[in-house]
């Protein structure tokens, strides 16, 4: 029995900071937590219900490296899924220009892909904690392989304080508002998961 | 919006080694994750996979204290749960005489009852994270809410080395082995959830 696949890491308000809204208003002391066992034991992350300076809780955010893709089963509560794309440049891609979005509602049993490049995150928007597993491969032997996966990329994320909408509660329901630091992405609304398009090529 | 409702823990393998059937063998360093909200935000506890000297990974147990009851609801994976009550003396509960008991096979969309007063533990017999919801009650003011909350009685527990059941790994499949410190416990098997007879009273 190999006794060594799990870890668990919790995303603080300070790390937060760097992709809020309003990154000066008072939030809880994790937002989410990250329960670690790889694509065979599923990861199993639980956001925090509530609020940030009207922003609702929310994982970070990251690009997947690579050829990488991953599913998304919510377990328990009501989430919106934020999946961009970059618009491709010739040095690479261009991290203002978000050349495709999708906005997605996710209950229990709704099953969400995450395409090779596509940036997501994924949002509560409802009274308990939301719950997903999800089948991304974790390696353990990266200098913090549970926080920051190595297959994942934070840093555009960082520098444009976020993806290229917040969902904010207005009046109990979540809405969506641009981040102003993005030069071009598609204006979006909220769609139910049955209409989300994009599904692992067989 | 109240920020100080969340809270986690984990149960490490020192602790769960007071109630394992092999407190020896090894196991993983943490057994299971309590994520707490309260009965609002339900509670998330995770399971480990796998097993430790054959026994399946288990929370630790405990036995509701006064007129407590509790709702788990299961997320993803496969558990199976032990219910027991212990037989009245007239100086109060007897540890080690157990009147009436359960053994229940649950799956994601069961959800159980634990009626007060009685013993509850669940085990995940699965090959991934076992994932539960839970409406218990934690007060955030005690001492050690989180990990050991106050209205839970655990010392029983630990004085037995466990449930009057042990749930271990034979050939893939899960089965009961009695625990020899019981002076009395009622002979039974593995149920199905809807072959559970305890429900909530309306």
């Amino acid at each position: 029995m190999d006794h060594s696949a799990q870890q668990h890491a919790g995303r603080s308000h300070e790390k937060m900071r760097e992709v809020l809204m309003h990154p000066d208003a008072p939030g809880p002391a994790i937002h989410y937590h990250m329960i670690r066992g790889g694509s065979g034991a599923r990861n199993i992350t639980v956001w925090q219900p509530g609020t940030v300076g009207a922003e609702y809780i929310k994982t970070y955010g990251h690009y997947h490296v690579g050829a990488l893709d991953e599913v998304y089963w919510t377990l328990q509560g009501e989430g919106v899924a934020i999946i961009q794309k970059r618009a491709e440049g010739a040095d690479g891609p261009i991290d203002d220009e978000i050349e495709d979005a999708y906005a997605v509602h996710v209950r229990p049993g709704d099953a969400l892909y995450m395409p090779p490049g596509w940036g997501h995150l994924v949002v509560n928007v409802g009274p308990t904690f939301f719950v997903t597993a999800d089948d991304s491969p974790v390696d353990f032997g990266e200098s913090d392989g549970v926080s920051l996966p190595g297959h994942a990329d934070y840093e555009p994320v960082r520098r444009m304080r976020g993806f290229a909408y917040y969902v904010v509660d207005e009046a109990g329901k979540p809405r969506l508002v641009p981040n102003p630091l993005y030069r071009r992405a598609p204006d979006i609304r909220i769609i139910a998961a049955a209409d989300y398009p994009l599904k692992r090529e067989s």
